[in-house]
């Protein structure tokens, strides 16, 4: 082999063998969708800052610095978004610890007629603050999309489950029927709460626009002669040409860094729906009641086949709980800018705003997993309510008895009484409910066990409005919904790679 | 003295006396205002669950329970709301340790004819949940409208500073000019997102509603014999009988804890932007450029006389970084409920919901105090700006001494050869900064003294638009935010206790 | 009645009315015990102040400063201790904004000899911090006897049920059987971990000693005319005055808030156990297997006379969450705490030092409580115990059949097929798990019915050393440690106001 | 080329490029020592597996399961402990979708004669746990090395500015004199209390042991035919072998979760530290009398060539404030693991211990790189001192006038007037601090401005024991824990890359 393809071949292996000799980010190697990594990466990163040289000198160009800035530039501009050496530019970053003048020097190199104009009167949170704004408002979409998805399946799963009756829990105690979809509508609602300030912060995400080293423009005022019209109006320009409504009225350095302890916010919202639903999977799956899909392929450990650990939702919560952490380090780094800007935002803002991304679209993917084949076991559903149903009828009887004409007083006394000793009977003697066996064999209470057994049979008259609500809340708030946001929607895949 | 006194007397010294011998939450006896406490208190809490069994009972009279419910018992349980004997209460919770149902009982007492019809088909959270977002929603107005006071503080503050140049610090190192002024837009553009926030709260708080044990709204469902139009009417109809225009859609046993989460987000905000806004002041205060008021008859230390201790800044930096971090425990409540509820949010939201809105409280009102008052010494301002307009102004010699003729990169070594010297005779030396004298000696550059000094005497040339921007901010968005808001604006005790 | 008492009584009456009409901290008026409060009081924290001062005297006057101190002094300063005018102190400090000023004059009034040498050489953060270090040292010792009960009820417990086999979980699903003492030994094993830490934080507890406004001791040095010797003896013999056996080695103007930081993270380690204890607990509760002591007179809701709702687990829960929140605020704290001392301290400790302690007193009264008594139910735990045991059989059947000749993986194969449709019996049909009587009726396994059973009757076999290590641990672990910390333990009053 | 080649080169090239689309990890690109990188590689996992099993291999051999374990099988697995075909593992994991049993599959490829026998009656979490807790104490290990680095760092720089007064401050208001060494002291001591509290990890750090699926030993138990002594002697065998001297004494599925968050809070007190420093010297640096040493070849921006921006410092902030609040995320997790263990842990530890450990790694990095070359201007403390020096020497001033017979109440009201007047010339007039020329001017005051200055001449009369107290803590505390410690520590790379 050629000394050359040796060399090369070298150079690869120690970049590749590097993979198993440091530590790989979990959340990339496992968890995360193409789609998300990608904004993160690289090339996302620097053919944006591209995008924001090509729209300032565009905007330049326009409010009528043609001495400085021409047309042929532009198009020289706009033909090398994509063609970017990152060696060069590491090089540069090496020799002057500066990456965007590294960038604005290997963008150069490639467009030796504009070289002199790219970031023009500009400062270097020129292209970073507004490529992280674009960035996040493409990663927000995407969570959006994903989000609408998990709606979507949990609507339809509400809606074939909305007649199911089920043990409802207070304390995780048996407390008083409701339904599988009912119940599930819950989720469904935070759900839509999270859409809404999701919705909220997409609505007023801005550009950080032309705004120079501490805010005040001074350079862009220079470049215009003093104009202060076309400052505001480039400010304005730019924003447009990358695709936002409006800039921030006002910045130091950068942007506020609120905005991005709102972000945070928003995601580590939806990060605790996905963990009270999970909790409630997971608890769900003990009772033997309702699951996770199960892969066709996957088996528990050998010596346990039956198994059917609920690893995802498991995942889940992880995933969650450490979104839901990550509020405090955005609010803190706001907090604790001085003036005009410090840089302790930095190292913290480069970790952690892909860390709630990725995170988010994980816990998301998951969630579109999961919800997508939930399975649902209506016999054991059945006999885990038939146990409990007889404590849970006791008002009606009641009721009946009083209606009969016994004094309410009394019977409240021997319903009780006997309710006690059935529950003493499940619990001390591991022996099934017998309480309408109790309430049968005493003479004081008018009814036989047919009668008793016939006042529960069907027990959906314990769960009042819970399926009406159901098909109300999907037909008034979902179902709308889903149909105004049709556009956001689309294939997601939600298969996992681990 | 009678026998009857004495123990009259003996009874209210141990009252009094557990004042000195047990822990006395600081909020409460220190830092916040009458007005929010109260919102707290038992008084509210108690006359408020009275107010949602009046709605109750209303509501069902007139959706047709009027053989059950009387306009009697109505006007009965109406004017007893406040007639509450806390003593008989607390004897009877005491006994059968349930809040709820001693109040029932208690209310019953004084309304021996309604007695059997309070709370008619309730739950315990039907008062309880309702009450809180009740209290929620007036605590949120109350913040409103001290957060309007600071923003038109701060307007009035941003307007009389404009134009008044001052160094602009990145890294908090000198980096350009900007104005006072423009400086506290940025503050005041936080203030207004935190108010956008409260407002999207505050637009999105529903009541719980009349729902039932697990949400089913099964008691009322047979209250109405199967009517479910009812029964959703009844749900309406309370709710706006407790002043709110819609109720959440589906509830477990509560409304859903993600809207506690949003609560204190919201309130979180603010706490943030006062902590970004103290930090700042106490750096200027050790500048001594800018201070917060400081009270007549308030000295320092005996011994130091003279010394002006940002006392206000620093208590408000420790109060917002408590409420910063409450989210957290929000967060994890909301994600860890089971089911239809699980009783771990109570204690903790019985903590937790009143801190939150006494450190807004508190924070707000020593905002207020803070922002009406500062004090700015534009000449210390301006001797630190001279101190460093030297360095600022080479990119402005460079650029007059290339359109001299000279050679821009010969000039610009030169410059920067002159600026390190200068600040290591600043750093190492201690002296003033010699940049100009040491440009001005240098023959190779074509300027002297006057000249350099002439270049910024105008030093306002360096801000840019810093004036113009503010009178934009304040013209386009603050005045008329105000405006529009004016209803929920009024006087407000900022003074301070301690 | 004389307008004298009727004045009195007023103000009583306003005093005590307050107490509906604000906030009050439900730590305290619900939870926490009479000593917790007390050590969080103002007469705690006064009359230590006044110790600091008598202690600080005594040691001058020791190490030579006989000209200025005298023993009457003493003698008077000690005399008055506990002879303190609250009002006349408020009224003092509202004049003179100082707290510690007021006191100084206050103390002196009480003792005009020596109120010229009240606080000699001293500043605030004398009595301040040294004071609050004794009151953690004491709280420190409260919470050490609360541990040390609930270590020996628990060590009880487990002692009692180290042969009940149970279900062993994974991932919340059956995995191996283990028994109730074993489980509960994890539980020990993480107590002591808390204790252990908790041991480490006393051991390291210091005084802060005499040190001077920001650290360098240089008023005492002035006293002491420049004898170097001395002031460092001062320093050494105030301590020990105090109770300890040394301080701090340097200071700013405060201890180091470092120390907060291991204080609140040692107190949440007890929180956080607490929390995983009460979680499983209530979900024991779900499985009806074991509970929390109910009380006698407790009955739940008339309608569910039967429910037992794990409440005090719930509060358990709830509250230790916010435990394990608050070491955040005190890393914040001291990490924001610039040079010598910022004043951003003191209201978030004000708050957050009591609320750590009282939290910890809520929950280790709580987990006293409940570990005093907990509720087993043996027969529940076999019925769960049956239903799983076929499944986690299946191993020993398959190496006992290939004991007898047959092929391991045809048998494994059998097997597995008879799992997931014995598993599927379970969840799909709601009936009994019948994976023995379907191995029986397939010939192609070598046992019949009774065979089987045979294998799982004795089911301790498949609990390991669960029963063997639980003692080896009582043994080795905690008896010692319970009988080396025999003089930390005493009577705790576990009983529940609420 | 041939086909071969090309298919190679496209290999790695996909495997690259991937590189520059997908999100990579700053910590690993950026911040962290390589050392620490391959803790978390999976190399050091996979063979480190393969070391825990040799080391049960060996154990069950040398306790006499010699009939199943032989020493050819152990020489097969010894041989090829580092011989791992990642892809082969991979492909393995993608089809069983479990780790662990896909690299006893690879495993075994390699050791044929021992491949039944590898993993023998272990659980999964054999070999995680105890791989987890030996990275854990090599980490450590690695962190102490560099921690003593910066101890030792400090105490030089300590030493060599024992001497050298400065402003003290308290409210970041000027105070009293101290001294540079003395002020970084208070940062020594907080390392070293970190210090101790990662060597009482240290000395606590356990294996994990042989324990089994839910912590019976029940399959080891069987192995050894009920033989309890020696399924105990295992356990603690196989710790030894893997190189520690206890193992916990009981465990569920996994050693305890509580573990990991004293972990976590041990190095998140090192980041707090650092963020206390930090914060310090980007203060100092704002003042000008203090920097963080500067590259030779680093300039600021072209334009602002004179600046000297604290970027490490301030990544240093940034890192530390991540790192402090990860113990939240273990808390969590601990608090919220059920029975015998639930998988909510794994993401999230997978994640956030490589975080703790990598963030730690660069914070110490950048901490050494910082304290090995501060640098410290004179001449800028003693003017800032000399500017204040007025104010704090007035009690000096009061005491020797009244030394010469003045009366101390109307001394006080004159020194305080003028104080008032020349700290308002100061901030109203920008002027320099006239303090002893007006009290020169004042007649009633019985000195003349050579006398005033020469009480101030000698300011290191008001510095105290600051430098003896700084010499003492040299002598008695760092320089013998520095000797202790000689064996951890050694040469460390602290040369930062971006």
């Amino acid at each position: 082999m050629s000394p050359f393809l040796l060399n090369i071949l070298k150079l690869f292996s120690e970049k590749i063998m590097s993979q198993t000799t440091t530590y790989q980010e979990p959340l990339v190697s496992r968890y995360t969708s193409p789609e998300m990594q990608y904004l993160f990466s690289a090339e996302k990163k620097f053919t944006t800052w591209r995008k924001c040289w090509v729209a300032l000198a565009e905007a330049q160009y326009e409010l009528g610095l043609t001495d400085i800035v021409t047309p042929e530039m532009i198009a020289e501009l706009k033909a090398n978004v994509n063609n970017i050496d990152y060696d060069i530019a590491a090089q540069k970053e090496k020799e002057i610890r500066h990456d965007v003048m590294a960038h604005v020097y290997e963008y150069g190199l490639k467009c030796p007629t504009a070289a002199g104009i790219i970031h023009l009167g500009a400062t270097s949170q020129f292209v970073v603050c507004n490529t992280d704004l674009i960035v996040q408002r493409e990663g927000l979409l995407l969570a959006k999309k994903a989000l609408l998805q998990v709606i979507s399946n949990m609507a339809e799963f509400c809606d074939e489950h909305k007649d199911l009756a089920t043990l409802g829990f207070t304390h995780y105690q048996p407390a008083q029927p409701t339904t599988v979809g009912k119940r599930n509508t819950l989720i469904l609602q935070d759900l839509v709460m999270d859409l809404n300030y999701l919705d909220f912060l997409l609505d007023n995400i801005k550009a950080r626009g032309a705004k120079g080293t501490v805010g005040t423009q001074a350079t862009f005022l220079d470049l215009f002669k003093g104009d202060h019209a076309k400052v505001r109006a480039l400010d304005e320009l730019v924003a447009k040409k990358l695709g936002f409504s409006s800039t921030f009225d006002v910045t130091g350095q950068t942007y506020t860094r609120k905005h991005d302890m709102k972000l945070a916010e928003t995601l580590a919202g939806i990060g605790s729906t996905a963990h009270k639903f999970a909790v409630d999977l997971r608890l769900l799956s003990n009772l033997k009641v309702q699951e996770e899909p199960f892969a066709k392929n996957q088996t528990g450990s050998s010596a346990m086949a039956y198994k059917r650990n609920p690893m995802r939702s498991e995942r889940m919560t992880g995933l969650a709980r450490k979104l839901m952490n990550l509020p405090q380090n955005f609010a803190a780094t706001y907090a604790n800018q001085w003036f005009e800007r410090t840089l302790d935002d930095s190292a913290i803002r480069r970790m952690d705003i892909p860390q709630c991304f990725l995170l988010t679209d994980a816990i998301l993917k998951l969630f579109i997993n999961i919800s997508s084949d939930m399975v649902v076991f209506p016999k054991q559903i059945e006999k885990h309510l038939r146990a409990e149903l007889p404590f849970m009828s006791t008002e009606k009887i009641l009721m009946e008895a009083v209606e009969k004409g016994e004094n309410r007083q009394d019977m409240h006394e021997l319903i009780k009484e006997h309710s006690l000793a059935a529950g003493k009977v499940v619990k001390e003697e591991g022996l099934d409910n017998d309480l309408l066996n109790r309430l049968a064999e005493d003479d004081r209470i008018p009814f036989d066990l047919d009668s008793l057994l016939a006042m529960i049979t069907d027990y959906t008259q314990f769960t009042g409005r819970a399926s009406a609500q159901t098909t109300d809340y999907l037909t008034e708030v979902i179902n709308p919904l889903l149909q105004k946001n049709s556009e956001y929607m689309g294939e997601i895949d939600s298969s996992l790679s681990v």
